[in-house]
C-alpha cells in the first residue's frame, strides 16, 4: 500500500444511495461537484459511491480522512427510513441527533412560502446531529450540514439535483475556497454552437499545442453546444487574469462565428436578452421540435417581454388551417422542406404579430426517414422586417438529440440574423 | 473502523481517469455495470472512481481486495502516456510487462477486419502483465485482462463503453456469475405522481414496517414524480417472484390514485399509450408550461398518430385572439383561473379538432405572483367528449421545476379522465 498524507486544497466526494450503484440513477452529483471543484482549483482525488449502509458510509469516511481537507457527502438525507446519512454520522462523530431551531425555521419558511403547514414528518429533518452547523436549504426541507473533524472538513448535502447544486455552489463552495491555500485559479467557459467537438479541435489546433503548461483546456459537449472551457493558475492574481483574457480573445478569434456567449450562458438568454434590448418580439411554429423550441424561450424568467407565443403544428392540417400553409406547397415539396418552413415562419408572424418569427420542420426518427430525406434532416425557417429564408441542418439519429439540436440551431438562426440586422 | 469481510457474490468498480473528476465525462461505465451485476445478482457495494494515478489505483485495490470478490477496472488500458492501468498492474502484482501472443493475434485480426497494418504504438498494446489472462476486445485494441488474487478477481477493461460494454456482458459476466453463489434478486419499480415524498411515506408507512427483512424499498423522487423502488433476493427465485407480486400489489393498494405506471414508464408515455390504443387524439395549450407540455407529448416516438399540436399563449392577446378565450372573463378573472384554463381547454380543442385537449395556466415564477395568487400556482383545464374542467395546483417556488411539474400534472389529469371514461 503507497501511504498518501492529506494534502490542503484536496478534496474527495462519497455519493450515498443503493439507486446508483443498481444502474437506477447514474452520479451526475459528482460530475458535476467536479467540474466545480475543477473549476475553483479545489483537486478532486476520489469518487467513493456506496449503498445505503452505515458500515460502508464508515469506512470510506475513514480513508477519506487519512487523504484529504474536505469531504463532500451526497444523498440519504431524506425524509424516509432508507436515508441513513444522519444517525450514521450521530454514531461516526459520537453525538445525538438534537432539535435544531434554525434549521426549522427554514423548513417553516419553506412550507410557509408554498402555503403549507409543517407536517411532523418534516419536523423530524430539523433533528440535526448535535456537532453540525445547518447550512440552508432553500428548495427542500433536508438541511445540509457542516462538520470539522481533525483539521479536515465534512460536509453533508441532499442528493436531490436541484437542491445540493445551489447550497453547493452558493453556500459551501466560497467557504471551501477560502479555508484551501492554493494559487488563484480562473476559468472563462466560452460557448460555441453550430460546430462539433473536432470540427473546433482541428481549427484551434496550432493555438491549443502552444498553450503554456499552467493552462488547461477541456471540451465540454451537450446536444448542440460545444463548451469550451479555459482555465489557468498562477501566484499572481493580475497576472493570471491578463493571461487568461488574452487567449480567451485568442481562441474567439480563431472561431468567431461559433462563439455565441459566455459562462455557461444559454443560447436561449443570449437571444432573449438580445430581443428584449431592442424591444422585439419573436414567435415560434414548430413542427419537428414540437414546442421545445418555446420551452427554451419560456424557460428564461421574464421571457414573457418578448416572446409571444408559438404554435406546435405538429398534424399537416393544422399547418395549412392555422398557420396558413399552402395545401399545394405542402403536396409539392413535402412537410420537410424549405418552401414549407419559409411559409410556416411567415404564416406565426402575422398571426401573432411579431418582429422575428422562427419555424422548424423535419425528421426527428426514429421512423419516417427516406433516401432524400434521411432521419435528422431539418429545415429551420425565419421571417422579420426585412424578409424570410430558411436553413437546412442534418442532424443525427437519435429523436431527443434532434429535437434539441434543432431548437438551438433555431435560436442560433435567429441570433446571427440579429447580429447581422 | 467498521471492519468488513469479504463476502461472496460482491463486486466493486474502480473507475481510472482525471477525464471522470474534472466533470468531463460523467460516470455512465459504473451505472450501466451496476445495472448489468443487479440483474444478475451480483451485489456491486461500491464503486471507486479515481484519476490517472498509480499511488490512488494501489491504494483502491488494497481497499477492495479487504472486502469483496470480484473487483472491476475501466479506463487508462490506451496507447498514450496518460495510461497507467497496465503498469501499475504490473508494479502491484510485482510481475512485468510480457508479449502476448494471443493478445497480438487479436489486435492483428482487428487491423484485418478494417485493411490495416497494424503499427508499432497498437502492437505495444500486446504487452501484457506475465500473470493476466487476456480477454478478447472485438472492437478495440486495448485486451481485457483477468487477474486472480488470494481467491479474489481482478479484471481490468478498456474505458471506452463501446468496447467494454460487450466485452463485460458476453466474456466477463458470465464467468463471474458462475462463480458467485448469491441469491436471486428480483425489484420492480412503482411509478407515482401527485403526491410528494412524505405523503406517500405516510400513507404506506404500516406496510413498509411490515416488509421482511430481504424486502428493502427505495424512495426516488424527480420533479412530479416519486418512484418507488422495491428490491428483494431469496435463493429460490419462484418464491422471490411470487413474494414481490404480492408486495407490489399490496403497495399499490395503499396508494391507487398515485400509481400511473411501473418500471421507469414516464406519464407521456403511459398517456399516449392509453390515446394511441383507443384511437384518441389530443391538443394542448399553454400558458405556464410554455410548450414544455407539447415538448413531453412529442418527445415519444410515435406520438403524431395521437398529438395533433399545441398554441403556446404566452401573450393574453393569443389568448383571446387565438383561442378565443372571452376578454371579458380574462380581465375579470385573471389570466390565471379556472375560468380561462378551462376556455383556453375548449378553445384548442375546437381549433385542433380533437377528442381531448389539455391547458395550463400559472405562475411559474421568479415574479409575478400576489398574495391571492403565489408564485406556483397553477390552473390545468381539461376538455373531452363529455365536458371540461380545470384543476388547481399549488407548486413550489423554482420556475423551471414548477414548468415540469404543471406539465406533469396536466397529463396527470388527462390519463385520471381517461381511465374515468
Amino acid at each position: 500500500m503507497t501511504p498518501l498524507q492529506r494534502t490542503p486544497g484536496t478534496a474527495e466526494i462519497i455519493s450515498i444511495g443503493d439507486e446508483l450503484l443498481i444502474g437506477q440513477v447514474v452520479n451526475t452529483n459528482a460530475s458535476w461537484m467536479g467540474e466545480q471543484l475543477f473549476a475553483n482549483g479545489i483537486v478532486l482525488s476520489r469518487v467513493t459511491t456506496i449503498g445505503d449502509s452505515e458500515a460502508e458510509l464508515h469506512q470510506a469516511l475513514d480513508n477519506a480522512l487519512q487523504r484529504v481537507q474536505f469531504i463532500f457527502l451526497t444523498g440519504g438525507l431524506g425524509p424516509t427510513s432508507d436515508d441513513i446519512t444522519k444517525p450514521a454520522l450521530c454514531r461516526y462523530f459520537d453525538t445525538s441527533l438534537v432539535f435544531n431551531e434554525e434549521a426549522y425555521s427554514f423548513v417553516e419558511a419553506l412550507f410557509a412560502r408554498r402555503g403549507l403547514a409543517v407536517t411532523p414528518r418534516n419536523r423530524e429533518q430539523a433533528m440535526l446531529p448535535a456537532n453540525a452547523r445547518v447550512i440552508r436549504n432553500n428548495y427542500g426541507t433536508a438541511s445540509g450540514m457542516w462538520f470539522e473533524k481533525d483539521g479536515a472538513v465534512i460536509v453533508s448535502m441532499p442528493g436531490v439535483p436541484f437542491e445540493m447544486k445551489p447550497m453547493f455552489s452558493e453556500l459551501i463552495l466560497p467557504e471551501v475556497k477560502a479555508l484551501s491555500q492554493s494559487d488563484f485559479f480562473l476559468f472563462k467557459t466560452v460557448m460555441t454552437t453550430g460546430a462539433g467537438e473536432s470540427m473546433i479541435a482541428d481549427r484551434i489546433q496550432a493555438w491549443e499545442s502552444a498553450l503554456p503548461p499552467h493552462f488547461r483546456l477541456a471540451y465540454l459537449p451537450q446536444p448542440g453546444i460545444v463548451r469550451l472551457r479555459l482555465g489557468a493558475h498562477h501566484p499572481d492574481k493580475a497576472v493570471l487574469e491578463k493571461e487568461l483574457a488574452d487567449q480567451v480573445e485568442a481562441l474567439c478569434r480563431l472561431i468567431p462565428e461559433y462563439v455565441y456567449g459566455f459562462d455557461e450562458a444559454m443560447p436561449e438568454e443570449v437571444v432573449g436578452q438580445m430581443l428584449a434590448e431592442n424591444g422585439l418580439t419573436v414567435a415560434t411554429a414548430e413542427s419537428c421540435t414540437g414546442g421545445y423550441l418555446a420551452h427554451l424561450f419560456t424557460s428564461v424568467a421574464g421571457s414573457s417581454r418578448y416572446f409571444r407565443g408559438s404554435v406546435v403544428a405538429y398534424d399537416n392540417l393544422v399547418k395549412t388551417t392555422l398557420l396558413n400553409v399552402d395545401a399545394n406547397i405542402l403536396r409539392q415539396h413535402g412537410a420537410v422542406s424549405e418552401a414549407v418552413a419559409i411559409e410556416m415562419a411567415l404564416g406565426i408572424k402575422r398571426m401573432m404579430n411579431v418582429d422575428y418569427a422562427l419555424s422548424t420542420t423535419g425528421i426527428a426518427g426514429p421512423d419516417g426517414g427516406t433516401a432524400e430525406k434521411p432521419v435528422g434532416t431539418v429545415w429551420v425557417g425565419i421571417a422579420g422586417p426585412n424578409g424570410s429564408k430558411a436553413i437546412r441542418f442534418q442532424l443525427g439519429d437519435q429523436r431527443d438529440r434532434n429535437i434539441r439540436r434543432a431548437a438551438i440551431a433555431a435560436l442560433n438562426v435567429l441570433r446571427l440574423w440579429l447580429i447581422e440586422k
